[in-house]
């Protein structure tokens, strides 16, 4: 693992670029996690031994000088407001909501789990807390203190798969490092995997012909925002920006269902604003704040930013306010729709929970 | 559903630049399948109403006159003997398993279940057939006719699942078209998928940080070649060819998992050839006989031909051959690299499979 935690610690420093140089110049990298083991059957190494950290900085990427540029004078993008779309839809939850109490006496309930005390998880949670109250429907927070055990997590976790009256159980991530999120995040039952990351529901979503029970509450924003907004997907050049398990896999997966044309840029490709540059949809989530320059953007494109990343602002409520992956100004002089932040990707993401919080409880009850 | 009724149609009688165009200009496609339906609460349509058959044909990609390209006058293209790797990957697992049955008294078993009279189905499982002979790995096949009913096939499923002398089951796909072939496919064990396509081992597939039990033999094979060969993988641009859930869709999970730069083409991507020339790795896996021109290919890429399309031969044993998806003399003249057909990815598909049942016993038996 020696040459992986070179290449973890290279990404950190900023160099990219010169990482990029000295991992193509060693040994073959399909190889570099095992070895060349003439005693193994196969060459291929394990999957999980070649995993990277998706790590993305926006000091080295090759981009040429601003000035080459020409952007329009003045915004030209019309602006996604993903938070007038979300309270829409949350506003149509809380009707089924009522329905549903009214026709069978039962509400959906969402059970969250929360470690630790990141300030944006606990923003991200109150929006979900406070969502769940206008839509009716049930909620309930079990917190841990950042040193908790895996056993209490899982504990409360079947604790919520048991009851039933929880029709969705979420997991706040991300979660300390001392846990093993894979090990816990699968111990959510299927039927309320509400978040979609359960490799079932992964798979349901890659494989055509196939339905996952749950699509990931952020691409299935993404997409709703799209179709909202008449932009055609079939046959379209889409790019994602980042491959993580909870945005980029998902989205991506999503994106080829709907028959866009897809390719993910990962922090590992070189100069990745040529592919982007290329995109009709441009999707980018990979939390590194403005790091999509104007020039990444094509013409006329759809610029759909789900990144959100945390700085300190004293005159915010919080003490900190959200900026994305996208340098806004730049961006909305070439794009032709663009999402800001906040106000875009963020509150469809808990309109979509809701919605298949709502879904996993008419599934049960067979409520139509 | 009658536009996509119209979609198929249109495919099939070949006019896919004429359907394309037919398409683009009709009502907004994200929401041809189900109507905007304002009652919904969300617009986005149920994935299963949106599939559409990725169906490709050669006679209308834009193709440029061949004598706009200037092709070597003789192949530079080195040959990947895929039949040659196969066979030494074959004797290993035969070494295997000798040592397992001498040290445990257990040999890997493999349940195979084959419905109709396609002769290339019939020529597949023979091949598996002889090649578990030459392993010492133990064979049964279970034969249906045509006409069979789905309770009859999954019935033989079950049996395989119970048999503890059975470490793999694989059912021999295509299935006719009265049965279902997902609900079939799910009946076999996941610790038997053999043939990695139940959608947990897909999504493990897709996710970082997660192992599929099984990899689907076909990409398995191309990385495997790849690997062998000294193709460095990481941070390439890798174009796939199809988005099948046998071949294109695990192929590019593959791929990514070993960090390319993945875009999955379809048959609805207007103008393929331009994004397959940008390609350093370069997969196709579609079934449409030389559809990859020479002009398809980026001087220089990686070539790997997954496509096997039987054409009558009466010279030939079985009474076809097998010609894939790349016009071999064309791209041979381009590629440094390229896999031929017979003999390339083919063999690797049926080691491959012996591997795969052989780490299912392997861990059964915890064999080390």
């Amino acid at each position: 693992m020696a040459l992986k935690n070179k290449v973890q610690s290279i990404f950190v420093s900023g160099w990219r670029k010169n990482a990029w140089l000295m991992i193509s110049s060693s040994r073959s990298i399909n190889t570099f996690a095992t070895g060349f083991d003439d005693n193994r059957i196969l060459k291929s190494p394990s999957l999980v031994s070649i995993d990277l950290p998706d790590v993305w900085n926006s000091s080295s990427t090759g981009y040429s000088e601003l000035s080459a540029h020409k952007f329009a004078s003045e915004q030209t993008a019309r602006v996604i407001d993903g938070k007038q779309i979300a309270e829409e839809i949350i506003s149509k939850v809380a009707i089924e909501v009522t329905r549903m109490k009214k026709t069978i006496g039962e509400v959906p309930g969402l059970g969250v789990i929360l470690v630790g005390d990141r300030k944006d998880s606990l923003t991200y949670v109150r929006n979900k807390i406070t969502a769940c109250e206008e839509a009716g429907i049930k909620f309930k927070l079990t917190k841990f203190s950042d040193n908790c055990t895996e056993d209490e997590v899982c504990d409360a976790i079947m604790r919520f798969n048991v009851d039933s009256s929880f029709h969705g159980i979420l997991v706040q991530l991300p979660l300390p490092q001392h846990l093993n999120e894979a090990k816990i995040l699968d111990v959510v039952k299927l039927e309320k995997d509400v978040d979609g990351f359960h490799p079932m529901n992964m798979g349901n979503l890659a494989m055509r012909g196939r339905e996952p029970l749950f699509i990931p509450c952020t691409p299935k924003g993404c997409v709703e925002l799209l179709i909202r907004y008449g932009v055609e997907i079939m046959g379209k050049k889409a790019v994602v920006i980042g491959r993580s398990n909870i945005v980029g896999l998902p989205t991506s997966l999503l994106l080829q269902r709907h028959h866009a044309t897809v390719t993910i840029a990962t922090a590992l490709t070189p100069n990745a604003e040529e592919i982007t540059r290329e995109a009709d949809i441009l999707i980018s989530g990979v939390g590194v704040p403005n790091m999509v320059r104007g020039s990444w953007v094509k013409p006329g494109a759809v610029v759909v930013d789900v990144g959100t990343y945390p700085i300190e602002d004293s005159s915010c409520e919080q003490g900190y306010r959200l900026i994305g992956d996208v340098c806004y100004e730049e961006a909305s002089r070439v794009a032709s729709l663009i999402t800001p932040v906040p106000g875009g990707v963020g509150p469809m993401t808990v309109a979509m929970l809701l919605c298949n919080t709502l879904e996993s409880a008419t599934r049960k009850y067979n409520f139509v």
